[in-house]
């Protein structure tokens, strides 16, 4: 899916953004409201548009499909008791994602749907392509008329013209022919399908409700909600069929090092998930005690950058012996727009989500908490805003390496041009941001947190492209695009 | 104001509800822009409705008034450069409130505005008055038309029928008509005025932007977000009269002992705000620390109820000894409607603003730290979830004396019968809401944290009639309608 | 009421409009209904806004008033089944108005609604008071406060402070003291009001539903589309109060000879309403036959302007002979806004209301008839139109004489010197318009067609101020507004 | 196109629905504005949705298509000044459609529009295809993804697939493919085609601005509103490719005879169009004399059911002598809903479009003179009202031959067994709407009335299908679905 900009003028978030949730569930009662709920509880995955398709009579050809999307918060969308009975059917598929306003985003809102030879099918589908656009243009010469603007069309209409029978052998055509990272679950009369990518990049995890109807997620937080057990993550590559008879897997890829995508970790995640085995909350405080280990300043108080900051600083401040104190507050009555900011405005240097604790900050030194540092340019308005608080120093530290390369699996990053560590070395960093000091947990460091090695056997654990720019699946799109190419694909030989 | 039903059927939050932030700024640019700003730091004491009115040419007759008002958060009323640029003038004042949707509830939005014959005022009002049905009874015989249902409308009504020529006189001579706790911030061409009640119950602070206008804010927050200067708290029935001479004050009522509100530091002031002299973060770390000390048992984990009961979880934490962990994630995402909850979802026990971090509480001993107790199906549900991931023992302290008894002084509690501590002892609830062991802080122990004494000198320092029944200021629109007066009423003399 | 703009930039019609139409019925079922019956019929008196007020149980104390008011067609503000099925009651009353956009405006939209201590009142009121300024001078300084900015309102501060009991003693205090020419409906729990000016101005009739309940409305179009019977028309100054005891009749200000708005006859009411005896539809072709033996002219066709100038057109064709073709389409898919004409399209003389049809003008001499000149602005449109369409000649007929003179009774003219008439002759008039001749029925001609003389036994029989400047009402308002006063005024002795 | 139902419950009008107005313009500046203009002339073909789709820089491969669709009247859906901003371009194409409300329509509104190989296509389609269901069959199952449920997707789908390099050639391939009864306007970077059907059922006119440009239109009234002259109609069968360089005309089909519909003339088009030469105003008149010949009765007055009857009852007047009389008043106001009715209400029998103008009819016999009878359902309520209102007899005629069959080429007619022609003969039609006498014109009469024979030299001159079952085009989606197969067409060997 292609990245959305915000329409916020006083948008102070210059942070990644992970790039919508899926969610499905086969032969359940209340499917959809199931649907919805998982979908609220990955809202953190995508915030601007969700819709849900449900299916009556799972398993049958008599089954009619039900749709609905829109745009906005999952509950403002789902919160229409006529919505929620108009969307009747005992198996759903949902997805969240961001969008822009107006009819002609709504179009791009998925699931997708569209009526094959064999019936309908809703595809709902987390991630992007890499050779998106030099599919769809081979599609276009063949006559495929498109009629959205994301990459996951592109699966529709490979499925659509693929010559096999059945729905699956479809979709295997189909993905055989897609470079990318993924997970997408599809729902057809007959199944409910999940698949993720051969190098699992993307999170996709299989949970089981309490009657024993199977569910699909992004991630575990969306089994709790709803109450299902967490059954395993499905495997990189793996495609699973989930029908009347029970659960089938298919590899057509065969077996690969999964290589998860390493930022969920750091800070798209719910804390509270457990990926691949392992819980995000306490990696997150891991990565903070080794970052204090690495990189310790003297000072009087730890402050996070809430609210992704925090369990990192709790990690910090347990390591350093520094108190932890909530230092800045978040306001999170932040809605979709805001007044344009007038040039005075603007120089009282106004922040509508963050605020100084000031009590707790002034006169004192202070350890700022981040999880990343993108552009800068909200760290710099972080910082400025500890020391206008009355802070003697400002340390910030970082419970990510430098983002050196932009994402193409699936997040939504600037070009390479803006990222600031692409372009400066940590000290001038910390100069543009106006911090005392900066330090960045280093690679290693990020890895002893997870418990791993960079490479184990040989083989890479992660994808870290965006701190190593070590892309592992091919940006086919890129080539003939030198100025989207990041510098070290070359050097990488990718 | 009266107090409106939430019309969200998953509302899992039984709290108390703050009513109303005000802001008023005099003669500096961009008035309306500052006072939205300022708005949006108050939100959290009413997200359902904000209003603003501006008045160009503030000082002079000629000045005209530009209002604008909506349902929903400020960010989305005052989004539109178009209602902006509307809203032109140099003094402005706002007000947040709750507000059902419709056009009937529009009405009641502040500011209320009017015009008189010496020219229009606009009125923005925090808090409640005890004998409002008794004056709009004897207004209304007396022939004045009423066109909201709040009772500010009152305000407005004996400011236009009082035979003094003068603005600030007739305002004074409206406010020794009417008992209650408010703050209320007018503004008229020739004066942005504000007024606490003789008891500063209702908090109203005042400060300086750079470049020297005056600010009227309810919290300290505010100020900050405007880049203003905190000046001083108003005083206990002080009047402020700011005009371009500067700022004069009245004290129609004399020196009283103030008895503000205790609940501001407990749950409903903004952690980040100072009020009376005191931050309120720190207040609500020590009264953790006091609970630790009161209540102490033995336990693995604390864990706060998100988002209010984190600094006295962490007073706690520091006091105890025992870890603090982010055992409870809180969904930031809800929206103003939700999906109906179907019986099968009813009986998931589906949460949908909190959801356990199960690795952080399975198999350990937790100690749950909230702000209050209302009617407990909140803390019921919560204690619930925690059992449900795992939990061995689940202990609840809780940061504030048991609710006893109703607040009729501007915050929206439900009556009596409705209180759980007011119909059962300390065991009683505990059983009911599933813990293994319940405490709340005495109120010595509230005190203390506070530095205080209960009565110094014979007086007392805080209004605390939620804990104890004692209003301090008539209630007289209860007479006659023992259904809604407390028990202990009576029994207390009032 | 006052007059509010039009927001078409495409809007042709510089005609007349009529202000408002009122509806009430006592004690049937299914009121509500077929008060937005009632108001549909009534649309051409309004088509801005429309309220209606229900009330259940008339006739008790207990009776619950509701209320539901929009912008729009009455369709479009009552077609939501949820909205009707919210106006429970067995009485009501409704009201169509002009009206902006926007919620200012909504507040303006009647039947306005107050409590007083009798207890709630509605009321919707069609016309215009001549000293409603004065009126709420007198109000305000008092310490009433205005909420709307209708004229109406005067009349609910009226009754509001009358030291009257009683409800009907009240109204009639309040009328006692308003000038002005209206018709007004006003509904409360123990009956439905209705009242009409002094000198009858503006029409309000009485009719019977089959099972025998009451009901009101300005004209009998109302009564035929809910299956009403014709009772009578409300006298002059005449109040009716209808209860479950039947029709009680009071004439506080004494018999006085009607003058009815002559202009309703040519232009405003419904043309199959019958008005004060008189069918309207046969005024308008009598009209016609009048104006073809006054203004006779050899031409080889009569062409309408449509829709208002068909019957005077017809009558027109009946006695010259000549025949009668539809020459212009009207365009009755005309929304409330269109697009901005640009320079070229306004060169192209776009009209979006009217279409020649060429055919039937192409190389004829044509005698156009419409109702009404007033800015002239229209039939020089029109003139040019069938002109290009191909005419040989155009001859212009009007079956109204020159309106020379504002209306102040309850109709939205334009000031004087906008009036084509008032400041120019008919050679020169017709010259403006581009016509090859114009003739306006006589004034004499016009009363011959009504059947009357224009005095008889001396007393003046209509109201035709807007052709004489003869007004009958006092003109309090404009004293001290030179600028509004038309001309003749003064020599008339007003 | 499919028919779309009506969701007013009060719709009293069961009369036919003209299906879409299509209108295109080549290079000229307000090239949007000039389309709204058109379609708002064309809104009798088409109420509840537009679309425009415009282009910049015709001719040139830069050219960048913006549009813009809505539900709603032409005027309100390009009513916002930003909204004809956006449509910035020196060509465009436009259409006029029924839809209901909501998303899922919205994407069936056209013009469609789609990215091609060769560039962006937009097209507008007036029309119906009788093998679109078997072409969307094998389209599926070739891979095509359909998104609306309009069949004009059909022939978007034909040009894509299709093999040929050029537009106009791809065009030509798919119209060769297609059946029906169709007018189409086509807009890409290069060109503006028109095509219309290979019988010319459908109407297509040219025309062209002052300043050269080409417009084409579905009637001659949208010429006459953009100022443009009448070039001449589109041939049947004809393709007209309009660019830069001037027109050029194809005719892929060969010449055939016209078979042009003959209801355009007695309902459809608008009065003051001109449609193969002829002007329907003046058919219509002329049906009416030659319905008073054949089916004279002897009455007091000729009423119209207004509008559509106007014309012919004017005609029918003349010949009898019998007077004219506007004894049925229309009510324009008629929005999209209405509320529900009740019981009660419908026993009134109330009608929301027409009234009596009870004083024109009361004692008297009436003529009434109507188009066409389809369900009947309509004629019968206005029977009754006209009896209601006094009407001494009530007798019906017809200005159309009893409408026996259902269109399949384009106009929404009910199926078979609901058309009352269709299962009555014209005594039992007449019982059933309760009329004294029912003639329908004759079907000589009809052809009589046009100027012309049924066949001339042996060859039919229009398209009476509705009338006669003479469906001359195959109607192949009917195949295997005889339940929608008229009787008759076994008979005529179709």
């Amino acid at each position: 899916m292609q990245p959305l900009p915000s329409t916020n003028p006083w948008d102070e978030d210059d942070g990644f953004h992970e790039e919508c949730g899926v969610f499905g569930v086969w032969n359940a009662s209340d499917a959809a409201a199931l649907t919805a709920l998982g979908l609220h509880a990955l809202q953190h995955r995508g915030q601007e548009a969700s819709g849900v398709v449900a299916l009556t009579d799972p398993g049958s050809e008599k089954g009619v499909f039900n749709a609905h999307r829109g745009l906005g918060l999952v509950g403002d969308i789902f919160g229409d008791a006529k919505v929620m009975a108009g969307l009747k059917g005992r198996a759903a598929v949902g997805h969240n994602r961001y969008a822009t306003t107006g009819e002609t985003a709504l179009r791009n809102v998925q699931p997708l749907y569209a009526d094959f030879e064999f019936g309908g099918l809703a595809v709902a589908h987390n991630g992007n392509l890499t050779n998106a656009t030099a599919l769809k243009r081979a599609l276009v010469r063949r006559g495929c008329l498109f009629q959205s603007t994301t990459d996951s069309e592109v699966f529709v209409h490979l499925i659509a013209i693929s010559l096999y029978a059945n729905v699956v052998d479809r979709l295997i055509d189909a993905l055989k022919q897609v470079q990318g990272a993924y997970s997408l679950i599809a729902l057809h009369h007959g199944a409910l399908i999940g698949a993720r990518d051969p190098l699992g990049v993307r999170p996709l995890v299989l949970g089981r409700l309490p009657e024993g109807a199977m569910v699909l997620a992004s991630e575990t937080c969306a089994l709790d909600i709803v109450g299902a057990e967490f059954v395993r993550d499905i495997e990189p590559g793996e495609i699973v069929v989930i029908d009347d008879s029970g659960l089938r897997s298919i590899n057509p890829f065969g077996r690969q090092q999964s290589r998860f995508c390493i930022f969920e970790y750091i800070y798209f995640a719910r804390p509270d998930s457990v990926m691949e085995g392992t819980p995000v909350y306490g990696v997150r405080k891991s990565i903070g005690a080794e970052l204090a280990r690495e990189s310790h300043v003297e000072a009087d108080v730890i402050v996070p950058v809430p609210d992704s900051g925090v369990p990192a600083a709790m990690g910090y401040a347990a390591e350093s012996g520094i108190p932890f104190e909530l230092g800045i507050i978040r306001n999170h009555y932040v809605g979709r727009t805001f007044i344009e900011p007038t040039d005075q405005i603007r120089n009282l240097g106004v922040k509508l989500k963050h605020s100084a604790n000031r009590p707790m900050i002034e006169g004192r030194r202070v350890i700022l908490v981040d999880d990343s540092i993108v552009r800068g340019t909200t760290s710099k308005k972080i910082v400025e805003m500890v020391r206008q608080a009355g802070a003697k120093e400002v340390h910030m530290r970082i419970s990510s390496p430098p983002t050196t390369h932009p994402c193409f699996y699936g997040i939504d990053t600037p070009e390479r041009e803006k990222l600031l560590a692409a372009n400066h070395d940590v000290e001038e960093m910390a100069r543009i941001i106006g911090a005392d000091s900066l330090a960045f947990i280093s690679l290693d460091g990020l890895y002893r947190a997870l418990g791993h090695a960079r490479r184990e056997s040989g083989a890479p654990q992660y994808c870290d492209a965006c701190f190593t720019g070590d892309y592992a699946i091919p940006l086919t799109d890129l080539v003939g695009h030198p100025e989207r190419v990041p510098a070290l694909l070359a050097a990488n030989g990718q």
